[in-house]
């Protein structure tokens, strides 16, 4: 077996199926990153004298649903114990996304930060409720804070914007932020009714037992948010126009099929507004795409319009999380290499 | 006036369409960059003691379609010339493409390598003739090489790659990678003949004079020669299996309507196989795109598909160039910072 060289060692704080599917990526892949921490509502496990035997840490959680149950697991060793403790480079932050107040992720990352740590998320709650104020944390600890998967999961919008289209001055973004109303927006194009298309969704784990974030157009609204604030905008909550997809009716179907058009759940930010809404899109655009896919537009000068489509969740957002850590894994190195001359 | 910081000079080898959108870019935007030689192929403009008119100079070789006609131009100075005097840090080389030996290009490419200066692309023709060769020349030099406009025109493919999606495994690369066909076919799907269409096409400005590299699937062969060996493949031009879009009938297209399908020109790439063919595409899939755009499906390991539409050619294509400058720019901020501690 040949040996990995590991140059970065990485805590994963929340165990759910983004913290699984990050963990399994960066056990079973030559990265250079070793987990040396995982923490669960129920408990922690850290690195000790071997390496940790992450894939059966995956097995057992995923056969148990608990990491209390791996025979690793400290029950007494709180979250904030573990961020207070192990010898780590850089946190992966996955817990469930709240924004009615950030908690517990917002806690989470400020410790982490001011611990001096470097910070990757998935976790837009936080961001939603202090996007300035975590930000600006890192900056004093000089310490580097990515959160590419919060905005469509696997799609490398934010990484897009800061590479790719560097130089390029962006007048708007829109797109289809949200796999779940996609679907059930799809569904009813072919003819089914939103409950029954609803339920099938719950029955597939498509939308969630509680579908009102999705449903209400919230959980855009919250990734416009942390999109707008990537783009330097001063944008809250409270400024995003939000309307969701209930009020879709059959007579508004039949009407968009007439003029060749389907109506999509569309978030849209430009400088001066951020608003969710029902929009009537062209069967031809490049944002027409159906499923559980999303798609997002940005305007910009220089190369006009750019369109990425891609998984807005599940597994693939482990993508963009891996994609945020080495891309701070070469900043580092880099500046190392540096300091060698 | 604000005063522009000027910290990097730049070159600007062939001044056609898109080497002066590239000049009005750097002159207009405050990016940092300043031009400081202007070449074509009937002489050079350097800048001397106060800072070149960019604008002027782009003015009147929009008028009169020579760089001599501007006063500052020196026809008896060579692009060789250009080259070996002119004190920049790095070079924008945007001759016209030709595959068949890479020249002038090629030539103009090792110069600027063997001078130890970073160098940025739109110019395909070398790469498909040496890539490895230049690629080598560059890392001996320890200068940075960059060439995504080359692929996809504005889409920032090779970007793309590099940044939002490392640690993935790229398992295919398909796409629309040529807008002058991919515009006849949507217009054969409209019910016009190809030849019609072409007439067009070239009418428009959208298809050359002489078609031959478009209508036959080269260009899009040149194009995957390129995307392989970024991918680390060593592709050859004779390795890619080639076919137009010239032997589709209208049964074809009237066959393709019936499934539901449109026909494109596609390029496609795998560890063990590069080819371009016309092939059936489902309406729905992301990659049916129409009019001039192209589109690009990424297949990989943790993102599973990303597709990136955008516009493929034209002055779009300076957003590529720029991006790729300022790529290098920030490589070289960064060294220099680290040199700093």
């Amino acid at each position: 077996m040949v040996q990995k060289v590991v140059e970065m060692n990485i805590v994963i704080i929340g165990f759910g199926n983004i913290g699984r599917s990050v963990a399994k990526v960066i056990s079973e892949k030559d990265l250079g990153l070793e987990i040396v921490g995982i923490a669960d509502r129920d408990g922690c496990i850290v690195k000790e004298n071997t390496p940790l035997d992450v894939m059966d840490i995956v097995e057992t959680v995923e056969k148990t649903k608990k990491l209390s149950s791996h025979p690793l697991t400290k029950t007494d060793m709180t979250t904030n114990d573990l961020i207070d403790s192990v010898d780590a480079d850089l946190f992966v932050e996955m817990t469930p996304t709240n924004i009615e107040n950030g908690e517990p992720g917002l806690s989470f990352m400020r410790r982490i930060l001011n611990r001096k740590k470097h910070l990757v998320t998935s976790n837009k709650g936080p961001l939603v409720i202090a996007y300035r104020e975590l930000t600006d944390l890192a900056k004093e600890n000089k310490v580097l804070f990515r959160c590419g998967a919060t905005i469509g999961g696997a799609i490398p919008i934010l990484s897009l914007i800061r590479s790719g289209l560097s130089g390029n001055k962006i007048t708007k973004i829109k797109g289809i932020l949200n796999g779940t109303t996609n679907y059930i927006l799809t569904k009813m194009f072919e003819g089914k009714s939103f409950d029954y298309t609803l339920k099938e969704a719950q029955e597939l784990g498509i939308a969630e037992t509680n579908p009102t974030y999705d449903i209400e157009g919230i959980d855009i609204g919250a990734k416009l948010v942390v999109l707008a604030n990537e783009l330097g905008l001063n944008t809250g909550f409270n400024n995003v126009k939000i309307e969701g997809i209930k009020n879709i009716t059959k007579e508004d179907i039949e009407n968009a099929k007439k003029e060749d058009k389907v109506i999509k759940l569309i978030g849209e930010i430009s400088k001066n507004s951020a608003e969710v809404s029902p929009q009537l899109i062209s069967k031809n655009d490049s944002l027409a795409v159906d499923g559980t896919l999303n798609a997002i537009k940005i305007e910009c000068d220089l190369a006009k319009e750019i369109t990425l489509i891609g998984h807005g969740a599940g597994e693939e957002t482990a993508s963009a999380i891996i994609g945020d850590i080495l891309e701070i894994k070469k900043v580092i190195e880099n500046e190392n290499k540096s300091n060698n001359f």
